[in-house]
């Protein structure tokens, strides 16, 4: 299976990372994770971009706050799918990183998520993974289904106290 | 190759939808349009998401305005990458069907684009079943590097006005 | 008297629905409580909807964060009234629940109270079931004169402060 | 069946409330329209609501645009349930309209719909009048059926388009 | 002197409303205090206000959260100048009162002052009256220039660390 | 009778100015006006405020748009009340200049009105003056009167139409 | 004297870079202009950035819409003072471009300038050019100097208007 | 070596001002730091800067919150390059601060920075005055260098416990 290329712009995103690379480890998804800045390492960023295809990445993800530019300057610098993580910083609850990860010119997409949404991020990109990997796309039905069953259980318990 | 369904919530959100599936075709990728209400017709909507694995869909986009379900409706019953388009409406600039569309919780993500990004969804969806397909990766460079090229055209211009 | 329907998209929303739930009981009004995600358990939520007329409810509730489109994924499936009350949750304040669940498209409104009105959402429910009910009309007009009485009673605290 | 009283803050919301009386009338239900301005007229809009439980209204409607405190107005001086129409002004999109509109405080709440939403406040009206109504219950049914039919006739149309 | 008339809309208020009261009192400005709601008692605050002239009152100040209707349902009832202050609330860090507060309708101003601004209200309250009276006039004068020694002698304690 | 002393930060204001104007002369109001950058004459700008008690002013009035420091300017050179005019520019709706003038810091008010609200500017100034002028406050109220009475004849011809 | 490096990242945005070079050309400043996109042409923007020193630039001026990264790619990649202007686009107003131009992170900061700022970003570039630069600071207080007489002169007109 | 003139608006933006400081220290850049509030001592920030050329500076810095107008202050009254940090204060996250700071008006430009942005406002500084000076531009790229270096030993840190 194609690796999934992590990049986050700070190590304080870690947190958000973790949940990232726990969905992925628990999906079996192979994984490379990076700290590599847009503007403190643009080379840095840029070749890991250039080279992830033939490096055998398929998808990247890439979490950033602030004047997050990092999802759209992988994206600049491949042609692999991105998925931009906007995260929340001191000051204005995310809204500039979400709109700085999202509104990206035509040619240029960046695949957006919530904000400082880590899991989400390696849900999308098992996702993209699993169009053309029959197992893995059972995997997702399989936890999907397993999601929802915990919903309902909540649901039971909320019926108990509250319905008689 | 998987095809792309493409569902819009109205179709006044045609003229956006026209860019995604132009882009689409000439990259000759196989796409079914539809339109299919969130609100008016979540059953016909539902239906469409729950049987596209099945009907041979690899990925899905969903463009619709104002409070902007329909993406996350159809990522709630498909566990294929769902794109979700914000469409602007009358009021509030697109930052409603923004917001309604890419604060998705845990466990369905929803891939979303720029508000009215229809061409960059449909190559978003390019990049995904590029994955695994070298042909179309291949495809993707080379628009790429057409576009680039089309910047450095624009650029020469420009530079022949200012710079003497 | 007919019920109301509360549903809530997560039982971490369960502090702003036990405010509703509070004041439904002190006003005498049956009703029920579940936990159906638009998202999670979409299915679930459109059934509990779609035979809400038929199982002797008069009004639903839906409480919902974020991309909150679950008022909105009950009123696609019934034509009794809904009221949405819109979550906060950790980011932006609330505001992406807000304008998720009150900008809904003609043909489905949602009737949306205050982010985390709890309270109202009921109370909006018993205005609701009141019309044809002059018992619990008289109940809403006691109540409404009581409250009026606590504020003037906190006017006298205050004037007995200041005003010497 | 009980009327409608509809008030609007001042006249050149007409445009908003023709929307909301052509769909009351479609529905066959009996409504009063009344211009009556919360800062300019605030004794006639006070008289208007405490008296309109006696004068046989079951739903109130308020529009109004800028600091928006027609709906409040209406609302503190009956307990009949109040829909609010937050328009849109000159100037900030409706937002400021939103905002005065939603946001009520606890005991008295106000029934939002989303911004300039005539159409939508005068079905929500109906649903109300529908809990004990079992004709104008099975009307709203029919329409929200016809309503699907023609979205499903422009998908129709656009499929007939694109997926040949 | 004409008397300061202080509305608060609820108790929860009155840590802004001490700030307006020191400083009135500091100017020996005499004032009244009173909780009326605009929605849960809109008679007595309508009461108030119409009576405020022949009160011996000469401005007014209201301060309210959320949908803050309190200032405007004080200026609809009355022609002396009111001061509106908007206070922070849970949520939307008090923007929604901002808006509610200062976008009134032609013929109704209300002088808003920042958000939680109450010792601003009173100093605005004091220009008022001291428009007919020079000893108030002056009393602000001094104040002003005593205002500008305290940031002098900051300064001064920052000179002294920084610049040797 | 004290003049009203109005300044706007550019000429392209004047629009909004002369609603002012009008409304000041309707009431019989002195009243002087000037172009007077905070920016481009700041010097200007201050001598105006600084000299405005002693040149017989009683109340200030500045418009201005975009980082609209004009109001704030004034109010920081007089302890005369200061009424700040947010304008709407080419961008952002008015927001900025709205919170640029309303936001300002403990010590100097600004009586700020609606983004636009050239004659509610007018009649807050003359709500000011009237403090002290019994004649003056008359007309305030035949002219609030007045407006009311516009309203209830809007009213009449809405009735007329829709109440049969 | 060291010249300005304008890099816009569509040539959409000329408009605004016009004002911008003919304000330069108006100070006799060199400069060069090109057109290169932060994501379409990285390679090309960080070249001309990285060379920019030894090329002979002393400033940078950058214009972006959108998720505007230009700024932020350009200041990655010298240590010469960059200015960016948000250009506004369709949808948003530019508060996008506005918080993805400023909102940089520690390490690398860009000379934000209003939203579409063509004008004055050119003024500040000669500003920092001028630090060393007798004449360049004589010119810069000279126009100051015109500008405000030509406010005067406005002034003059209006006060023959108003005040007589 | 010019200096850099600091000014905040209050000394409660001094943690703020002293990441400035420190920056500057650590590139050996002199400097001078007062607290001048454009409200309180408008007179003393006026001279400020209106000396400031004269008394050897070359770049001016201003941090303030709220309606944050000292920059513009600072800018009105000199063409030395000025820089504003807007600060966040106990409401709107910054967001008034930001848009009273970079809003300016053709003709006053101010650099802004990001919300808060003491350490990137003195970098800025350090730009500037590193054009004409040939160390002070070899410091900065040691600098960037240096901070490169930290992101990617934070990056190999990262790499070795993730990437096995």
């Amino acid at each position: 299976m194609k690796k999934v290329g992590i990049v986050m712009g700070s190590d304080s995103d870690l947190p958000i990372i973790r949940k990232c690379t726990d969905m992925l480890a628990s999906l079996g998804i192979p994984f490379e994770v990076h700290v590599y800045s847009a503007h403190r390492t643009p080379r840095e960023a840029g070749n890991f971009a250039r080279n992830a295809k033939k490096n055998g990445f398929g998808v990247m993800i890439a979490a950033a706050g602030m004047a997050a530019h990092l999802a759209g300057a992988i994206a600049a610098n491949t042609t692999l799918p991105v998925i931009g993580i906007p995260c929340k910083s001191t000051n204005l609850d995310g809204i500039d990183a979400l709109l700085a990860t999202v509104q990206m010119p035509t040619g240029i997409p960046v695949a957006t998520v919530a904000i400082d949404g880590g899991a989400n991020a390696a849900l999308l990109a098992a996702q993209m993974l699993s169009i053309g990997d029959e197992e893995l796309s059972a995997k997702l039905d399989a936890k999907r289904a397993s999601d929802a069953e915990k919903v309902l259980q909540k649901n039971a318990a909320v019926e108990a106290e509250f319905n008689k």
